[in-house]
């Protein structure tokens, strides 16, 4: 055995209960799970290294990020308080000019080690040329991601017109489509690595193109991730090229794009009625709590999504937008925001809402085979939680277990002391072992603040918000 | 100079953008504020203490948590996702009527080590006998405390027949107003007590008596703080007692009570017009984000609150409510509850919700000329926090700052690593410098079990949603 766990309350997110084993012991052999039960079962002393949980541990899957976009961690609080409209072409625009293609690896080295520490073990990459990443932080990290290539065939992506369409470049987008066929020949055996389609959303691409993609997708046994019902720029588009009561759900099923094979990420521009279409037709959404309620001040729809009988996960967007990239805000946020888009506190309760970050995540990627509950012949895709801690005291086992609710209504994200990934410890008892994390804190500090000097004047002229706030004194 | 804080970002939170001083140093002696500003003009190199940030640190006022039941904190978890008709009377009161009075100050002691933990100097603290916690935590443990005596006249507190009027008993409340007012005799030149007449609520006393309780309070020259508003209970009690038509507000202003002498709590249950009535006449309010989302599906009106003029500050409320202690996650819900409210992600940017936790938090509570801000004079009440971690990076502070939204959107909570009440430091260097942490953490898990497995055969008695649960499997 390469790795034990001994003495600890496991989680294994299988069943109703999520699976609460108390004083268990999980063993890891070649990547994967090779036990999963009661210490007094559990046969591990011949193990390479054994964690002992002293009983004052639980142990969960890793958690899933299912919708990030990584390399923007580098710009983390230059843009917020500002109207939806300005978010992306005034208040962020003038940084990602400046960016490089080392920045990219940068921003996303910064949001590994902040997601590890925070417990996840996946990462749901949704970016353009996505192998980069991949090959220079991903893989060199041991760190499991779903690879998602941005494809889209808009040209001037940076400009804003809201009266005009966007124009589109077919060559554009079988550039990346290229890529993305790519990921699946280079990847698709890798352990780590799951390669995925990334049409960006329906204003950035001709229906034509979009069915190719998908054809692409299906003969790759992948899906296709989008972008979808983003809000008033993406509704705008989709009017004016579509017709006027045109929206981007009516656009899918109309062109019988609407099915299990799709995975939704947002999805808050869509009514009741558009949602259980979705649901019906099996199409997986994924919901980004903090983003969307910082960026465009909605909460996200998940709640809905769920009480419709969908199945969804959740993610941390891009930095700018939610502020962070700690799964634990997001699934406290995803279950209070549910409580009061229904007036009622029994909505997406614990054992729910801990699912949108593993079992629930894994299956809306397709890859719950293999990650996202705690069971013999999975991946060793672990982390541990010290819960002697005073904000998730009392741990009660009679007459009820009360860790599920403290685990959401009470953790922080930073009671993470053990990750494992693919059977290989990426955190022991608090510290990487392999990853140097100061360097990297160092390094992202420097360069951003470069990059925000270049930016300044650019910042300036952009005459958002922002420029506002700081002219007032307030930043 | 007892202690100074070397080569930091300072937060002062006076003036418009809260006084950022880059490369910043403080001092204290005698529990005061001897210096704050730049490092160039400070002369610190006597100070018995010295920290130095070393330039990766912010340094802040304490943070002010405005309303607190600290005593539940030993029964976290017990309850949770129960309609809120359920909530007090089937889902806590088991537990609670298994507390000792030793449990009450086993409680406070862990929710102080909480709080100092992420940050919180000052406890607004509201309990019967506060004076026992006062002697017994917050004074040993050199703690600011705002004691609020729970006054009440109400015969039967854990019994609720929704049809019938609660009974009540003027000597009841007698006995709390006199224990209220030993208070003031007791502590009122004490360095770290601020003494508060804690009126519980309408339905909880008679006009007459609350207005007996203002008279004592503004001879004290002290305000009077009540839960108001807070619902379906209280609304039915009030309709019953004082007609069809009546609410909260109208009933405090036709007894003349809507003053700018008034702390109310919560106000969950008005309408906008009725807050706008309060904020005119100058009505203080706090709000408690976790607790009344996840107790009642409601997003407490803070936002509203501020947008109509009106002042406010924040509360963890009780940890069975809430789940935690944690004010940083309270800013942000405070922040992103308003931002959805009004579909509006510019409403409570940081430069406001940051000051919910201080400078406000202090204007509510009248104490405001000791607390709250950094000021030269000010009592030394002072949380570091370590911005070198993944999740705050980068800080930037050209073209302008971002480390205002970073502490907003992104921090856990768990970044403070030092913490300084009245010039004394209580956490140094992430430990507690007297306090036993392990030990509390012990004593309130074995304690809590103990009161778990005795509540047992009640709890499951009360048939509420959370025995449903169990029976289900869930918990």
């Amino acid at each position: 055995m390469d790795i034990a766990i001994i003495n600890t309350l496991i989680i294994t997110f299988e069943g109703k209960g999520l699976g609460i084993i108390k004083a268990g012991g999980l063993g890891f052999e070649d990547g994967k799970i090779s036990y999963v039960g009661k210490m007094s079962e559990f046969e591990y002393k011949n193990a390479d290294l054994i964690i002992d949980g002293n009983n004052k541990h639980a142990t969960l899957p890793g958690l899933i990020n299912a919708h990030i976009h990584s390399p923007l961690t580098i710009c983390r609080g230059v843009v917020h308080d500002i109207p939806e409209g300005e978010y992306m072409f005034k208040g962020l625009s003038p940084f990602i000019n400046q960016l490089r293609s080392e920045d990219s690896v940068l921003g996303t080295k910064l949001t590994v080690i902040e997601g590890i520490r925070s417990g996840t073990t996946t990462f749901a990459e949704y970016e353009g040329n996505v192998r980069n990443l991949v090959e220079k932080v991903y893989l060199p990290y041991n760190i499991r991601v779903v690879a998602t290539e941005t494809i889209n065939e808009r040209v001037h992506v940076n400009i804003h017109k809201p009266s005009e369409l966007y124009e589109f470049n077919r060559s554009k987008g079988e550039e990346s489509l290229k890529r993305a066929n790519e990921l699946f020949k280079k990847f698709k055996n890798n352990d780590l690595v799951t390669p995925m389609y990334g049409p960006q959303a329906l204003d950035m691409l001709t229906m034509d193109f979009l069915k190719e993609i998908k054809q692409q997708a299906i003969s790759n046994e992948s899906k296709t991730y989008m972008h979808i019902a983003q809000g008033a720029r993406e509704r705008q588009q989709i009017t004016k090229r579509y017709g006027k009561d045109m929206t981007a759900v009516k656009l899918l099923k109309a062109n019988d794009l609407l099915d299990t094979t799709l995975i939704a990420a947002h999805i808050h521009d869509t009514t009741t009625e558009e949602r259980n279409l979705m649901v019906k037709n099996n199409v997986k959404m994924v919901g980004c709590p903090s983003a969307i309620s910082k960026v465009d001040g909605i909460a996200p729809p998940l709640g809905d999504y769920i009480r419709l009988g969908g199945l969804a996960g959740i993610g941390t967007d891009e930095a700018p937008g939610s502020g962070h990239h700690n799964l634990f805000h997001e699934i406290k946020l995803a279950s209070i925001f549910a409580k009061i888009a229904f007036q009622d506190p029994t909505i997406l309760p614990p054992w729910e809402s801990l699912k949108l970050a593993t079992i629930s995540g894994a299956e809306v990627l397709g890859i719950e085979d293999q990650i996202g509950s705690l069971k013999i012949g999975k991946r060793a895709d672990v982390i541990t939680i010290d819960l002697h801690q005073p904000h998730l005291i009392p741990i009660i086992n009679t007459p009820f277990h009360n860790i599920l609710a403290n685990l959401v209504y009470s953790s922080k994200g930073n009671e993470i002391d053990n990750v494992i990934i693919h059977g290989k410890p990426i955190l022991l008892n608090n510290e990487f072992v392999e990853i140097d994390e100061t360097s990297i804190i160092n390094e992202v500090n420097n360069r951003a603040q470069e990059i925000c000097e270049n930016a300044s004047e650019d910042w300036e002229k952009s005459n958002s918000k922002m420029v506002e706030y700081h002219k007032s004194g307030f930043i």
